[in-house]
């Protein structure tokens, strides 16, 4: 075993390192014998003092075992640590079965951020965000947390940000009052996978849309759940295709994901009363019906829910921005203690300071106000993709009726291929993403998401300018 | 149906909850006629153009069906909302059986705020804290997330957090130096939920420490696992009693929760070979490792672990705050992939901005310097506490061997019972905790566990005066 040291800095660390290491890997090997300490330290020039405090250290801790008059020896039994287990004794670790089937990376719109101009949905206006207010609330936050008693805190989320959420949720979308039924969790993703830890059983049978979202897909699959595929039409989910031994369905009424289109009010009702017939839960993924536009849409489908089985799960992704990771939900009074438990189990709850942040934000009214502020940016940018999709686009792309979010969908009319059309755009510098990825069955009709979220007035017109220009060359080239 | 409307601001809207209340709850029967807006307009003292309102979003959002010169008359369907379902058809929404048997609230020591002085194990010293320092980082991630696009981040967490991370963990528990080996999650209770999401599936065996740590228990308790009791003895937990069955092994090495003895090296190598033998994980919970006192105790059982089968797992709740909610671990590289899917799933990432200031409160030295300081503080009050413990209060406890941490075990001597002792001190202003809530299984011996790490020097101090003038009247009572 070859030892060197380097400087004059922790001489006994690096002979204490140098010789564990080689004891550990089994270059030492058990029984072996080592140079007394005063032979090592004239051989790397270090004094006695040094060698003797290394040799301690290794034998306090057990590595040398001194026998008196014989100096120092590599214990005994080290050489488990590397001896050959025979092959048959040995399998490798492995993850359960059920993760092989979730994607690695969940099929998300993946930024471009080469791209000059980008519609990539799922993202907020970074830029219009109020962040001099923010950090006011931040402050505050860091001063509460300097003052208050250090421990876990509730699992269902700090009082105050609760309270804020259960006002807020009253006034906009008709869903509770009360703030003790708010559960706040880390982002919608955490409220859909609790709620799938404490439905599911493996090979329980849960309904999503399709088109619909991957990541809620992911989430019931690594639950176990066999994930059943029910089709949408111009009035949201075909309730009638629904699979009778569904445990849970799982549905976006406000704003299909990803067509738009909001769920009727049949519809709802139908939803409501198959529910309560097969006992099942309904998830209700409200993520961006906070943006409505077009008149004043219908409240959340947790109001009709007379027989409480919604569970309504919203987020401050889109409102504030996906990195905050904060969310919510209400879920039906049986479930409560059970999402609660699974809460602190799994991770105990959201960092405090950033809910404090939060609730400040929401009650001093800063949040209503970028929200307002907001509504009128993104309304702008609708208007503007709507009037280019439905005139100097209409030969090519059909907008999906749409009353709310921060996305729109359209179909692509003449016959070009979803990704042939994106190559092209991005050639021209244009991100633009395809519905494909969130269809689950071949086949489906090609389209575009153009998510407007973080994509200024300008980008909007520029990129639409530039696919007047790109299109007619596709189709032309593709029709001959 | 009463409606009323009160004050003068949306007047219309007041009319429209009204209605559509009564309809939702079936006050309002499917089929039935509406009065016409003009006499409810004069009925409620307010202009026509309000109730014409008010019907007109009723209308569009198609709970009122309007027959052309017949009125508005409510829509059939809504009935079906309220109607009964046949009791048979109708079973009552509940969660999975597991979650019976997760603890409502985990069992930790829960705090007394009105005592004047508590010994509660795993909180920190907020007042030591450098705020002044957080603060600085905290503003600086706010810049950062003002300045970065908007969107979802790594799962595995921010780069510069692993690689701060990776740093540490390489000169303070010898685990590591790559950075991409660093999962950080939302506190360590997450990386043992990811790993049980990951290794267990419903009856598998997994080995615990009795006693131990109860919300690991939870964890694997929830993931279906049958856990199965490992007894500890001087030397950590006692290998040999380890089931052949087990798939994973949850262990405390550096300092045994809750009785404080460190893992000895036989001990590690014995189980380390078993692990390798069984192809079983061993979950190394290395939650206050960094508080090392006395000489220096041995580096991380990670350091050992040849065959890569030890998942090391982190905290900054001891060293920082557990409000924060940040942990990491460094799993075996076999599971790493699915981890991260996990981590995706569950709930994308933690906190963007906490992960930031965090990142830079490591790589700019403070937290070595914070880290400095405690390990000061808490070896004062750790000696102050074991003097004592070993000098007046020797008669009725005993303290247990510990070289780490922030508490500190000792057993009750004399015929004392835990509850007995704690309920007296509480009487007298002082917060103690028993050993029970830690044991599986009954008949342990009574102890206590004196958490240091909120509780200054005076408090300390204070504390153990009490208790050795508590103590002699118990003994003398049960004696007597």
């Amino acid at each position: 075993v070859h030892l060197s040291v380097q400087g004059s800095q922790d001489l006994a660390g690096q002979i204490y390192r140098q010789l564990r290491a080689a004891m550990v890997e089994g270059r030492l090997a058990a029984g072996e014998r080592l140079p007394s300490t005063r032979a090592l330290a004239v051989q790397l020039g270090v004094s006695r003092k040094t060698t003797l405090e290394a040799f301690d250290r290794l034998t306090a801790e057990g590595y040398l075992g001194a026998r008196q008059g014989d100096g120092s020896f590599v214990n005994e039994g080290l050489h488990r640590l590397t001896e050959a287990v025979p092959p048959s004794m040995v399998t490798r670790l492995t993850a359960t079965p059920v993760w092989e089937r979730v994607p690695e990376a969940l099929s998300m719109p993946v930024p471009t951020p080469t791209l000059p101009i980008d519609f990539r949905g799922g993202s907020t206006d970074r830029g219009a965000f109020p962040f001099d207010a923010w950090r006011r609330c931040m402050l505050h936050a860091l001063r509460a947390t300097a003052r208050g008693f250090s421990g876990y805190r509730d699992p269902a989320g700090e009082q105050e940000l609760r309270l804020a959420i259960s006002r807020y949720l009253a006034v906009s979308r008709a869903v509770t009052r009360q703030w003790r039924e708010v559960i706040v969790t880390q982002g919608a993703q955490q409220a859909l996978d609790l709620i799938a830890r404490v439905m599911i059983r493996p090979g329980d049978v849960v309904a999503m849309e399709d088109p619909g979202y991957p990541p809620a897909r992911a989430c019931f699959a690594a639950a176990g759940a066999r994930v059943v595929d029910v089709p949408v039409d111009g009035e949201g989910l075909v309730v009638e295709r629904l699979p009778a031994q569904a445990r849970l369905v799982y549905v976006t009424p406000s704003h299909q994901f990803p067509l738009g289109m909001p769920m009727s009010l049949s519809r709802r009702v139908a939803l409501l009363q198959w529910a309560q017939r097969h006992a099942a839960l309904i998830v209700e993924d409200d993520y961006d019906g906070e943006y409505r536009f077009e008149g004043r849409p219908l409240d959340a489908l947790k109001s009709l829910d007379q027989a409480d089985t919604v569970a309504y799960v919203g987020t401050f992704s889109k409102t504030i921005f996906p990195e905050l990771r904060l969310g919510y939900m209400v879920p039906p009074g049986a479930l409560h203690q059970a999402l609660c438990k699974a809460r602190q189990t799994v991770d105990w709850h959201s960092c405090m300071m950033t809910q404090t942040a939060l609730a400040k934000f929401m009650l001093d009214g800063d949040f209503a106000r970028h929200q307002r502020r907001m509504h009128k940016l993104y309304g702008k940018r609708r208007e503007l993709l709507l009037a280019r999709l439905r005139g100097p686009l209409s030969p090519w792309l059909e907008p999906l009726e749409s009353v709310a979010g921060i996305h729109l969908a359209a179909y692509i009319k003449q016959p070009i291929g979803e990704t042939e059309l994106i190559d092209a755009a991005a050639r021209a510098g244009i991100g633009l993403y395809g519905l494909a990825p969130f269809h689950n069955r071949a086949g489906a009709r090609p389209g575009l998401l153009f998510g407007y979220g973080a994509t200024d007035l300008e980008h909007v017109e520029r990129g639409l300018t530039g696919l007047e220009r790109l299109l007619p060359t596709l189709g032309r080239n593709r029709l001959g």
